[in-house]
């Protein structure tokens, strides 16, 4: 008998004994069986507190960058591998293109993390959100809020669309927030789930307890389940709702975020008229939407609401491009563009799906729920009843308002098509889909397109304007990218994943703290103006500057001399860099303006005036002024008046994977009042070590 | 008959016929009846629609700006009849310090919100999220987040403990986001917030349709909402638990916030011994939350968790102080310092809830459940069978795990007291509260601050850090303020409220657009690299700094020539400024530098120079350059080498109240090979029009 796919708990596999019954898993084209699966007898208590102990701990050694580069790590390690993955996709009845898409776009996760965890985190384990509040007239009391990550399990139950993609998509941002994984793929294509975690796990790279593997189904999970634990779902609206009903949610402060099926919808702008770039765009991506993965995608396109007098030219568009492009067929075959279902249950249900939609007033004008001939791999075209194939499938809806259009969902190559007759209804149509992940809209026009967006942005987790300037660089309608965030409002499941770093702070717990300028320093590892500061001379007497990243601490501080500016200065500046603005220049209309005494000094005269008073100019560690932040002008500076400037250390983020770091500089500029001129911060790259330089 | 109390819906005060059953409402001190309540006969279904039309119509007219500038209005119209609601918010059992933090404290969040929205919104109607995201090689194809409201109406359901603030801290985010509210206050209190609502309706500020009030109950109102409604809940977890249930949210995309009481805990640090002013700053702080509003607030201390040896030193101390400082009374009588519960019922739960704490383990040693002798209006002392009045009451647990201790909420002047014995054993306590609004913490010793902050943090809302540096600024354990966020997880119903801009972002939705930079720059009103821009001499001929703000337009640009840099200029630099940096001094040094090739110009003569590149001098409605943002050097200038900048407009932002505004410019500086030397974003002041010059 074929073996039971294993499961990866508590540091090690396990498969139930040979003898338990099983779930059949079989070939998508052939009906072959690939494997079994079961978890009678695992211990789902047992690994969840091996996450939320083992995992946690090993996660939490590490700083954010740490895990970054242990997702780039995994990233190679999975590349190296996977060819093996795309032998195992095609038994899925996944295209090259659908495994592309499926396999390269899950890596593509892990790096696109890794490289945003480096570049947008801190190094450190705690994320800093928004401005410094001052709580207090004298500054002794600041607020801010903080981000750190939930106490838990990341519990990621997956589609059987999207093994690989769908797995990574969740993982990468859990792991960089520092929340072990246990994931819990689909029966239908949990084997390649489970080849992509083996290669994880072989490649050593895995700190203890941070990912595990349940494969199968885990009935009473949810009453494992506690506050500091963390439940991804992706699948149908219904199991949603079930999962989301459970105690554990609605009182147990278990967060539940879901990712469902959606009847997303594509407009054609009124602008966007057959013979124009935009209607060709349009019926491509309506084409390539309805066959790439054959129509298995949360995000497929599947309602076509076009201008009332363009239905007939898109019916039309469509059906010559899918004569022209689609070849239905078992994956592994010669020129097979579209693959079968995932299996002959989810054919079926298709089927009935379509019935259901011609029954709710839906014409079938491109083709039929029949078996379709299709090609198989030796290259031979027939019908196969033991595949789970279906041809594309166009309905066209007289009434636009129909439920059945705007609710029932065909999770496969099936999309509606409808006619619209101002964009007030094309919004209004949108909306009755009840929340979607995606709606398109194709139109060269701005206003069309501002029009649109107001009526529909709050009905979707993305919507993606295409004509022809991007029609060829754009990455299509139905593709969740890992910077944007992936999910929408109501029927969609209302939640968020990707989004970049959003979805990382989604694994992680914002709160508030207040506190003195001293603890919001210690707290955040980032210093505050009020908390001690150590100007140099007065402490070890070395020049911050003349310190290594690895010497440097936070508080570390130049306390200028002043220097006079003159009017003298001034003009040599404005004759330096032809910057005679005449709040520099004319005494008179400098006088006349509200923010000014008279004339002053350039701003930047005193930014640079500002790094000649801080710098320490022999060759060192300090390797780069990279660039500066949040400059703001306060006081203006008049002929006569004194500056001088304090530079404290502020936030010091080493490089993982270079001999230097950055280090950012709290920069204030002072009159000889003691009053603010400017407050910026300066941003340097610093070496290391010493030895480095 | 007591008149019954009005609700103002569809622009128009309502109340029941005055032969219908309603409910009486009595003064918490003395019985007598304020008001009687009722909803009989009030349509909610045509009020909810009323604000999705009507009130999304006046509010979608108005920028973020506009509905800052009324929200200050309305601030102040409150003020100038805020005697009125003191004299009112006394019969509700609220000391003369009771109504200053509801009633000041609500008004204090209008001037909040009102000044949040102007310094951190854009004058516009869409909230620009994050990055731009460039998802093509050629940035023709671009990505990014907005936020747009939510297209339906904002239900604020209210506990009775603040009538006014607990109303405004809802209204003023769903009002800046441009969502109508709906309020429904708590029947004991809701007459405070009818006088409230009657001050906003008669000022005339309000627009039509953005504020109704339900002054009573509403069983059926889920049953009326939907996709693009939110509802904000401020109650008993119980009540959330229900609310929650029902399918609009569960299934129909309703939004759901709620915050509900929770056990918030206080924790005495370790080295916060007797006689440390730490110790002194949290006993003080223990009293103040266990008497004000006689502890009917969500944020109050319910745990005190202190070093097992300082428990005893504690009780002894906040005995002391109670018997000090605590005088409970009708809040009209002198001396007064801690009025009555809200209601006899109020007064009979608690006592409840407190007999339960001791059937779970707890000693009362501070306190009793007797009626109190209290001071009455005429100033003599007596029991008041009649009032709500409970004493002040502490209990202690010897049993610090006892679930009774960690679970059981009296919400009154009623905390308890627990030791422990190791920093993890206190967050472990701390969880055990099962998700908290607030925890407070005494220490002085950074490391106690941070380790506990790692244990804790994720299981509250905030963390408040108490030391001898904030105790006198410290705004205390038990008050939200607008600029942090209010909620917490678990227990504490999982929302979030105020936090500034936060709060208003909960008010919309978040959606990812992608499309070309042309598209994008007429979604985000907000100029792309790579949508057109017109430099002023191949269009208008008139340089964007002779228009006024009225005149300028976002893609208004100025693109200079080229000036080239010589070995010179950069040693003028370094002699003028002082910044005599060996990148810029020194050939072998500078080589020797990974980034440099050899002497490079400074980053400060670069921007420098570009200000005389892009400069138009003469006097004009360009007022002041305030500030620079995200400058970043991107590749070195060399001696010899040639710079240009490209300025372009990229966002205007007109203040609603002054006679000019921001103008965000996007700067690119550029060498002779088209490289990008920096990139930044330069801040101008610029006239409305060139009269006001």
């Amino acid at each position: 008998m074929t073996e039971i796919l294993p499961s990866y708990v508590q540091g090690a596999w396990w498969t139930p004994s040979a003898d338990t019954e099983a779930t059949e898993v079989r070939d998508a084209s052939t009906g072959e069986v690939v494997t079994r699966v079961s978890t009678t007898g695992l211990d789902l208590g047992a690994a969840l507190d091996h996450a939320r102990t083992v995992g946690q701990a090993s996660l939490g050694a590490l700083t954010f960058h740490q895990r970054a580069v242990l997702l780039k790590k995994l990233a190679l390690a999975l590349t190296a591998r996977k060819e093996e993955l795309y032998a195992l996709s095609s038994r899925t009845g996944a295209t090259a293109q659908d495994s592309w898409v499926d396999i390269d776009g899950g890596i593509g996760v892990l790096f696109a993390y890794s490289s945003k965890g480096r570049r947008e985190l801190p190094n450190a384990k705690v994320y800093v959100d928004g401005a410094v509040e001052n709580l207090s007239r004298d500054g002794s009391f600041l607020g801010r809020h903080i981000y750190t990550r939930l106490p838990g399990v990341a519990v990621q139950i997956n589609a059987f669309n999207f093994p690989v993609w769908g797995s990574l998509e969740k993982f990468a941002p859990a792991f960089l927030a520092g929340v072990p994984t246990v994931v819990k793929p689909a029966t239908p294509t949990g084997y390649l789930t489970e080849a992509m975690v083996r290669v994880m796990v072989e490649s050593g790279l895995l700190p203890d307890g941070s990912l595990q593997l349940v494969s199968g189904s885990v009935p009473d999970l949810f009453d494992h389940l506690r506050l500091g634990d963390l439940v991804a779902f992706t699948g149908s609206a219904s199991t949603a709702e079930r999962l989301r009903a459970h105690d554990a949610v609605q009182t147990g402060g278990v967060r539940f975020t879901s990712e469902t099926d959606s009847i997303n919808a594509s407009i054609l702008g009124t602008d966007a008229v057959s013979g124009t770039p935009e209607f060709d765009a349009y019926v491509k991506q309506l084409v390539t939407e309805m066959t790439s993965k054959a129509g298995q995608k949360c995000t497929a396109i599947r309602r076509a609401i076009v201008p009332e007098d363009a239905v007939d030219d898109v019916i039309a568009a469509v059906r010559a491009r899918l004569e022209q492009r689609i070849v239905v067929g078992d994956p592994r075959a010669e020129g097979v563009t579209m693959g079968p279902l995932a299996s002959l249950a989810q054919r079926d249900e298709v089927r009935r799906q379509v019935r259901r939609l011609q029954e709710g007033g839906g014409e079938l004008v491109i083709g039929s729920t029949d078996d379709p001939a299709v090609r198989h791999a030796d290259g031979s075209e027939a019908t196969a009843p033991d595949g789970a194939f279906v041809a594309p499938m166009l309905l066209r809806f007289a009434d636009a308002t129909s439920p059945a259009v705007n609710e029932i969902e065909a999770f496969g190559p099936v999309s509606s098509i409808v006619g619209y007759r101002s964009l007030a209804e094309a919004s209004e149509l949108v909306a009755r889909g009840g929340g979607s992940l995606v709606t398109s809209v194709a139109t060269h026009d701005p206003e069309v397109a501002t029009t649109l967006a107001a009526g529909i942005a709050a009905y979707n987790g993305r919507v993606l304007f295409l004509d022809r300037d991007d029609a060829r660089s754009s990455t299509g309608h139905g593709s969740p990218l890992p910077n944007l965030v992936h999910g929408g409002p109501g029927r969609a499941g209302g939640g968020e994943e990707l989004g970049g770093i959003r979805a990382v702070l989604h694994h992680m717990q914002r709160t508030a703290v207040q506190g003195s300028p001293e603890m919001m320093t210690a707290l955040t590892g980032v210093w505050h103006q009020g908390a001690t500061a150590r100007p140099f001379e007065a402490n070890d007497g070395v020049h911050p500057f003349r310190k290594s990243l690895s010497e440097l601490r936070i508080g570390d501080q130049v306390a200028s001399p002043s220097r006079t500016v003159t009017l003298d200065d001034i003009e040599t500046f404005a004759a330096f860099t032809g910057d005679t603005f005449y709040a520099h220049m004319d005494e008179a209309s400098a006088a006349a303006n509200p923010f000014f005494p008279g004339r002053v000094a350039h701003g930047y005269l005193l930014v640079s005036w500002a790094a000649g008073l801080f710098v320490d100019p022999a060759p060192g560690p300090v390797l780069a002024n990279s660039g500066l932040e949040n400059l703001r002008f306060v006081t203006p500076v008049s002929p006569g008046d004194e500056i001088r400037v304090e530079l404290t250390a502020k936030q010091i983020t080493p490089r993982e994977t270079d001999e230097y770091g950055e280090v950012r500089w709290d920069a204030v500029l002072k009159n000889q009042d003691d009053e603010i001129v400017a407050t910026y911060d300066v941003l340097t790259l610093v070496a290391k070590e010493l030895a480095a330089v």
